[in-house]
């Protein structure tokens, strides 16, 4: 129901390697902005810390910023990240070369905003005196958080919304346990009857005849022939449920892929099996239950397993960045969760990345450079998270301070406040963003009292 | 009148580049640890950052951690900075190259300590529950309270010693004006007579004669020649001058080099000459005042303008810091102060510091990654500062919370609360170190309490 706001794109140049002058080259980094409802002489700027992904993106999936522009009289500014959409340091060839890599961190991102925030504040007539506020959601969130505790003398305050700012240091099975949860609460048998399916798979695909009858019930566009895409329709098959599990929003939506409103429900409708249902029979619902997620539309001619979500998104840049810092241990039993069983392993993991790009994750890092579960020294920061999202098992669900405040979004999804308000939104949803604005004033009140 | 304690040295392996993953080697980083006087399972962990030099020396200079380590229960740490002292990434081809020197900056120096902490806790038994306090003075007190400000998680708090953190920032006149001022109040016209002297070398250097008297008089190891070894020779002066004001102890010490008690005082006593003066017996006062300085043991054979302080400390190595993130714009007009004008230029610096290293200072970063004068987000850290102490002009000096607290310390050269105590320490000195202890409980306290 909300007009698509036009936005004044704009780079602005960045030291590729902010923490050594040896690499002198810059970059252009792309910024979307909007003044239409600042009031200049004051007035805040929300700074979209951009995540892995093209910043148009997140722009039309940010309508909360959009919303709140009226009423906080703010400029709106959407920050890209480096080495995602337009802002690569070394254009075309930035994925050419594990050197050309190596200034993807999270640190060199965090400094390129803050000082794309010194710039503005410098150049725009009138936003001197603009206070900052940083708003992501998902690793956006994280960065949100990080802007503010690592650079606080650049944004009074931060709205983290679904940012698992502790999946490093968290049980490995705690994600896939909430996914697990969704689906439970979802449909009857929803949840057992995905579990119940792997081992269906195994037996079908043992034969020649079940891999073909699997490739054709499932449309898939390429059929399955070896153990090894066995496996990997597995892996499709798990992400696709996760994913699921991050959009599970009240309202037909499009932000992985379109989906009709409360999409695992719809999905679980065609999983109530009881326990008597024979493979093909299950592995028959599992189809429709997947063709909820990628052919909402009726367009698709044929399901595509190298593709789990929409191309917005940077994923090699992603794999690189959980390859060195963003080590996000990950497991799964079968018992507390739905899934095969897979232990974590980081010395695979490590080779994995090796393999890849020739470097290896450090364990350790993200929670030292960012301080683990001891933040409560930070302040300024509204950590919100959906009881939905899988990536909640990584939040901050508890307030540790009056100004380090968790906020819980009942029956919300993947950071379902960040998104335009919608009638179907929860009251719970409403609330959130109703409190989120209220402390946003707070921050910028306090801002215009020390300044 | 203390023994020297002897400490543990120690070595962990540390990453050469924090920031990114392409290179993956190691070095040894060295540490001293005194453990003698420490309550194990709690005791808190005195953390001293280092600066630019070999950490022993600083070890034998912060005496004040030495004296109050059974009170507190103390282990005492000295975590030395790489790229000085024994800490060296790449051996003895640290400095061949500007290719090796490309880790050298703050941001990987305080993530070594962050590291070297986090492993410290985790390996000594009995100090997984012990707080740590930073202290550090001059660059070293930066690094404390940058320590504080960047990983509050692992710090409970930082005394910051003399420590300019806003010297990036503060109008270029005024460290040479606080060094002026200093030689102002310690005799009648010493100030204004160090002010005549340069143009009073001018005149006599102007004749082959001249130079011969000049070396002669001030007993140099090679005779000047050239205007730009005069130029050099003022330089030295000068600095001279700097090194003095820093230094002026109300006790004898040996810091920058063996010196009387209250320094500035001895020189000045040379130099209470009216106006009528001629240039000879000018600079006959100024040679007798600058051997206070480099001669007061009587040992000198002659006076060597290449050196002008101890070698403990990395010149090359902060030279290049300087020319990279540290840039802190110096300048002098002759009035308010008693060198000879030298306007900041920045391009010419840089030009210099291309030359020299193959790399450009940016200019406007500490003040982005350090926060600038905007710091108020951060607690627990105290900022000490002497009045007589040049580098105050860019220290905080007033209190900015309850908990960034400034002292002022009365008659206080560099970092004089960290030296151990002496009979001869004024009473400004005494109550500094006092407050300061009170601080470091209240810090413990709150940690205890929160944990």
């Amino acid at each position: 129901q909300h007009k698509w706001l036009p936005t004044a794109p704009g780079a602005c140049s960045r030291c590729i390697d902010h923490f050594g002058f040896l690499e002198n080259g810059t970059f252009k980094q792309r910024y979307l902005l909007n003044d239409q409802h600042w009031h200049k002489e004051g007035g805040p700027i929300l700074f979209y810390t951009g995540n892995e992904g093209d910043i148009s993106w997140f722009c039309n999936n940010t309508g909360f910023m959009w919303d709140v522009a009226e009423e906080l009289g703010a400029m709106l500014v959407f920050a890209e990240h480096r080495y995602y959409g337009e802002s690569m340091p070394f254009g075309k060839e930035s994925y050419s070369n594990t050197k050309y890599l190596n200034y993807l961190t999270s640190e060199q991102a965090l400094a390129d905003f803050a000082v794309l925030i010194k710039a503005l504040k410098t150049t725009l007539p009138g936003a001197q005196k603009s206070s900052v506020i940083a708003i992501g959601g998902s690793y956006g969130g994280m960065l949100a958080a990080w802007l503010r505790m690592k650079y606080p003398s650049a944004v009074v305050g931060a709205l983290a919304a679904s940012a698992p700012i502790w999946q490093f240091i968290v049980p490995c099975g705690e994600f896939y346990k909430v996914v697990t949860h969704d689906f439970t609460i979802s449909g009857t048998n929803c949840s057992s009857n995905i579990r119940r399916s792997w081992a269906a798979i195994d037996r079908v695909s043992a034969s020649g005849e079940g891999l073909q009858w699997l490739s054709q019930e499932f449309g898939l566009c390429s059929s399955l022939k070896t153990p090894d895409e066995v496996y990997g329709f597995k892996a499709w098959l798990q992400e696709t449920w996760v994913n699921l599990a991050m959009v599970d929003y009240p309202y037909e939506a499009n932000f992985l892929q379109p989906l009709p409103a409360w999409p695992v429900k719809v999905v679980c409708k065609n999983l109530h099996f009881d326990t008597g249902v024979s493979d093909k029979q299950l592995l028959n619902g599992i189809s429709h239950a997947v063709k909820v997620y990628y052919n909402y539309t009726g367009d698709a001619v044929c399901l595509n397993t190298s593709q789990t979500a929409t191309g917005n998104l940077g994923l090699l840049g992603w794999y690189y960045q959980s390859c060195t810092e963003m080590v996000m241990p990950m497991c799964t039993d079968g018992i507390i969760d739905m899934f095969e069983p897979q232990p974590w392993n980081f010395q695979a993991f490590s080779d994995e990345c090796y393999n890849q790009f020739g470097v290896r994750p450090r364990e350790d890092w993200a929670e030292i450079v960012y301080g683990g579960r001891n933040i409560s020294a930070h302040s300024n920061i509204i950590f919100s998270n959906g009881n939905l999202d899988p990536w909640m098992s990584g939040g901050v669900t508890t307030s540790l301070s009056e100004s380090l405040v968790a906020i819980m979004i009942d029956g919300g999804a993947h950071h379902l406040d960040l998104r335009y308000s919608n009638e179907f939104d929860p009251e719970s949803v409403i609330k959130t963003r109703a409190l989120e604005v209220r402390y946003f004033k707070q921050w910028l009140n306090q801002a215009a009292t020390t300044q």
